[in-house]
């Protein structure tokens, strides 16, 4: 599993800090999410094909969030796109893309298919033989959804000596990797457990931003690989989040604790600090696995 | 007179090179000309100052024009702007801003004023004490409109021995400059051209892009100081200009000398082309003074 960081600040673009964006890659998909403005650039930069991308989603509708992506739209059409692109997001997000491709007298060739959210309570919203994404139900100042992206249950191991010695037929190979017991011809019943080894676990990857802190996320993203999720302040300016509805560091650090994940992402800084190593320090004095959002990187897990 | 090229490439955004954006520094205004995705960004790294722009004209409502205008406008209100926007453009401008303000709940404090044009024909959309502004029916895949700006008729400047010669008293000086004749107290006329000298020429700056090859344009750019031409194609590419509805570096040069300008700026290149100078020498073919756009270029006038 593989995010690169397209960019993670907060408000408005600047020389060297792109707005949200990320590339998610889990189990040979390729996820966008977040399209601020410049995310094109940055996807050529980091040489992601365009071509991969199948699904954006968008958390909300604020502009550092999505103003990039009626160019996506656009761009692909100029590329010759033929295949669905399915765009994730809330209600008005539709209207948003399709008006300035109006406006612009340039539809697209390529099928466009938006899944306007409007629930109020996570809901599965993708789910094919990979992988399952649902929403994150996430509080902020305009309507908000989290992801949460998980691999699909994979096969258990084949126990090779094992079901050597038991002269198993190969043909049964799958049914075993799948969990199924065998019966053999003297109608002896061989447990699954003999015959394999536990699957690689299922990596799992919940994206949240932007939100208020908020606790009642907890059972969604209950020991996820990685949870991103913003940290727009310090635990200095906590008193800014209630007007803004943004998380500080601290309270970051908090749901990954409550949650019991394995590693917490902090990003979506305010511009407003110099150093954003005060934010993984703040993060740690309760969850210690944290790393820090920048521009460009690469973290696999 | 200074123009700053912030992008100057067709079609989608790329790692080094922008979409259409230029600023136009002239007596003393600043006027933002074109909007493409990145403009903000563009604007930060050549250190041009935000709440300086308070006029933006865009040309049309293709993407690589005017797809970084919601950010912009957004940015404004983040850094606390108080002062008047103007944006001028084409009908659907004002719905497609005001469409991602309300989506993002995010309406501007400051007061943000529109000004649709709709017209056919070449009229004054901005004429205060220092400069006009005229429209350019351009003609594109959509409604397009180059813009004219022209500085004012400029003060005549005082000889200073003539009037001090003439022993004429300081309280008619600003009536000389505005080009008056002078009668002394035994009545003797003195003509206005004994006492100053010619104001220096107003300057001109025509922006013109995207479009056709479009001769009909000449009256309206007749020895302007500097025309910006689009040359989107070379002429080896001169049959894709009729569908595209773009223009030729050999046409752009064509204009130029048909309205008798002083300098042409060539840009809006197609990103077929690695070599941008073969542009240059196209339109040089039948106009000497070609200057090429590129990307953080300011060319001074």
């Amino acid at each position: 599993m593989k995010v690169t960081i397209l960019g993670c600040y907060s408000a408005t673009p600047r020389t060297l800090n792109n707005p949200t964006s990320q590339v998610l890659e889990i189990n040979n998909r390729i996820f966008l999410i977040d399209c601020g403005e410049g995310t094109q650039v940055q996807l050529r930069k980091h040489k992601i094909k365009f071509s991969r991308i199948k699904h954006v989603f968008i958390s909300h509708l604020h502009g550092d969030h999505f103003f990039g992506l009626p160019g996506l739209v656009s761009t692909f059409q100029m590329l010759g796109r033929e295949t669905e692109l399915h765009i994730y997001g809330p209600k008005g997000i539709k209207e948003a893309v399709l008006l300035y491709l109006k406006l612009g007298n340039s539809y697209t060739s390529y099928p466009l298919i938006f899944h306007e959210l409007t629930g109020a309570e996570s809901e599965i919203i993708l789910d094919d033989e990979k992988v399952t994404v649902s929403t994150i139900p996430l509080k902020h100042r305009v309507y908000t959804n989290g992801y949460l992206f998980k691999e699909k249950p994979k096969e258990r191991k084949l126990n090779i000596n094992a079901v050597l010695n038991y002269e198993i037929d190969k043909c049964y190979y799958q049914n075993i990797k799948n969990g199924k017991d065998v019966t053999l011809d003297d109608g002896t019943v061989v447990s699954n457990e003999v015959l394999t080894f536990d699957a690689p676990p299922s990596k799992s990857y919940a994206f949240c931003s932007d939100t208020i802190y908020k606790p009642d996320i907890v059972p969604i993203i209950e020991k996820v690989t990685t949870l991103y999720h913003e940290s727009t302040f310090l635990d200095k300016h906590k008193h800014l989040c209630a007007h803004t509805k943004h998380t500080t560091a601290y309270e970051a650090g908090s749901i990954a604790k409550e949650a019991n994940v394995a590693n917490l992402i902090l990003g979506h800084y305010s511009t407003r600090y110099d150093n954003i190593h005060d934010f993984k320090k703040e993060a740690q004095t309760v969850f210690e696995n944290v790393h820090l959002a920048e521009d460009g990187k690469v973290l696999e897990f």
